[in-house]
């Protein structure tokens, strides 16, 4: 079973998961060398299906299963244990994996917006469904697209891990926006639509209930947020109706994000409040999408700084006018 | 000249420097395609030498030069400037290479003992140096080895980046270091000095001075952490005769984790005090080494947890038997 230890100067959470090592790896050894266990026809290959939309001929078009190699799993109690100086609990928690699509080869971007869409409900439906363990504190859904975001499998999949406790740097937003609210009376985020929809240098797609950026202090290259227009804590209580406004900003910004950028690599995060927290005046769920262009290095881990060669505005100049960017 | 933006949620920094994305790069292009500027001959190709060690026949044996490409520059002001609802300032500081060797293959591990020494006493020197400038907050030491580390040039170099303001993640750990000691009154580093050399399930090197530890809490697999067994906040006013020790300690180290993992890429800290703050009773610098096997993910970029497929002990146990890790 994973364990989860924490770091005893940071309060920093670590999941000790062996099971992972395990896993296969569609980007080590030849190309063609694996099975893709995503794929139609594989299904026994995966864990019993959780959820899945059916598709035409009888057959799938999105499943959802539980990880094959979890970081957490279902068992086990949620209380500290001490280990000498140390705190560590068993790694309790779920985690699902959302096969976007049957088709092996078509990324997000090049799928048609009702599936698109399809997607979005599905990780608002999971959450709401996996929030009734109370257990649960908190539901984080995202996507690794690509070797250098650290996916292993190329099918197009995102993860769902839910977990017993807020993670730190959630926490840390969360503080970060209720401080803003506490001295300007304003959302953060509200502001931050309102401050771009106006500067119009930043922005890489909008619709009426949608607006997608490069934020101000972008920690990447080409880093992207999509900001919902109106004011909400939490992700899965969207009205449902909003799912096809959210694809077609989501289809549009990766659109823009591949067409610039050659063999797109990403990390797509859902950022929203813990599950059992009421709405919020100050907190707005949102998504940041991550290019990785580079590696992160010594200099990022050791001061939460970062060093970026692209500013925002360039990069949305770029990502506007369909340029390529050589890397 | 970079800029620093603040992001407005998190309050993390964010170095905009579009000067970074002209550097050269190793890892890109055929092999030996590049001119080495670090290499004896080459001196012309990076800026003039700030400190040298004299080698055999007139040469030198190591040299730090400003970074030709730096994140922060020494000119330029330290206020705060608004930005509609942001904040930003200029990029000042200072960047300086350490390039640690004429040998151009010759890695950190292989060197004699006594010019891993200077490396460290060099590193010691710069940061007396550098402190003496007012506006200076913070001196980060730190190295990048290898392509997954972040690192574009291959000839063995450190880099070393001050800057006008203490970074939030050294905040962090210095705050959660105190915490410890006002709840248990005693350095949570030397606790874990301690704990782990008794429990010695987790030591990988150690002599009178150092102790080389996986940590308890390892986010990486086979992440190393070298501690002074002798409390001390600030890594610049150790005794310059304890740097042969620190070497030797760093040497063995670096050797065990090169011989267990094959094309090894690290990211290596030196965790220390501000340097305009006093000797306190709570924080004990360190070295952290970070070996990078896998890609950070989604999960972590959004929770600040990490997932670690390679438990200290085991890690421990497969340095001190020398084994072979296949990742």
């Amino acid at each position: 079973m994973p364990e989860i230890r924490k770091d005893p100067v940071f309060g920093r959470w670590v999941i000790i998961a062996s099971e992972r090592g395990l896993r296969p790896n569609d980007f080590r050894g030849a190309p063609g060398d694996h099975v893709c266990p995503f794929c139609p026809g594989n299904e026994d290959l995966t864990p019993p299906v959780i959820y899945s939309l059916p598709g035409p001929a009888g057959g799938w078009r999105l499943r959802v299963v539980r990880n094959k190699y979890p970081a957490l799993v279902s068992e086990g109690a949620v209380d500290n244990r001490r280990d000498g100086i140390y705190d560590s609990m068993d790694g309790m928690g779920i985690h699902e994996v959302v096969i976007e699509t049957p088709e092996h080869g078509r990324v997000l971007e090049e799928m048609p917006a009702d599936a698109v869409a399809d997607v979005v409900k599905t990780f608002m439906l999971r959450i709401r469904e996996i929030k009734k363990d109370p257990r649960i504190k908190y539901v984080m859904v995202f996507k690794n697209h690509g070797r250098n975001a650290g996916a292993t499998l190329q099918h197009p999949h995102s993860q769902i891990i839910a977990m017993p406790m807020a993670p730190l740097r959630v926490k840390q937003e969360i503080d970060g926006a209720a401080e803003y609210h506490l001295e300007r009376g304003t959302c953060v985020f509200c502001d931050i639509v309102k401050e771009e929809a106006q500067f119009r240098k930043r922005v890489v797609a909008e619709n009426d209930d949608f607006l997608a950026v490069t934020p101000y202090a972008s920690r990447f290259s080409f880093e992207t947020w999509i900001l919902p227009k109106e004011h909400a804590s939490h992700f899965e209580t969207m009205p449902e109706d909003r799912a096809g406004a959210l694809a077609e900003v989501l289809k549009t910004t990766l659109g823009k994000l591949s067409a610039s950028l050659s063999d797109l690599s990403y990390n797509l995060i859902v950022h929203t409040m813990p599950v059992k927290e009421a709405e919020s005046e100050h907190y707005h769920w949102h998504i940041e999408i991550m290019p990785k262009l580079t590696h992160v290095a010594g200099f990022e881990w050791g001061t939460g700084f970062y060093i970026n060669a692209v500013s925002p505005e360039e990069a949305a100049e770029i990502l506007n006018a369909g340029k390529t960017y050589k890397v």
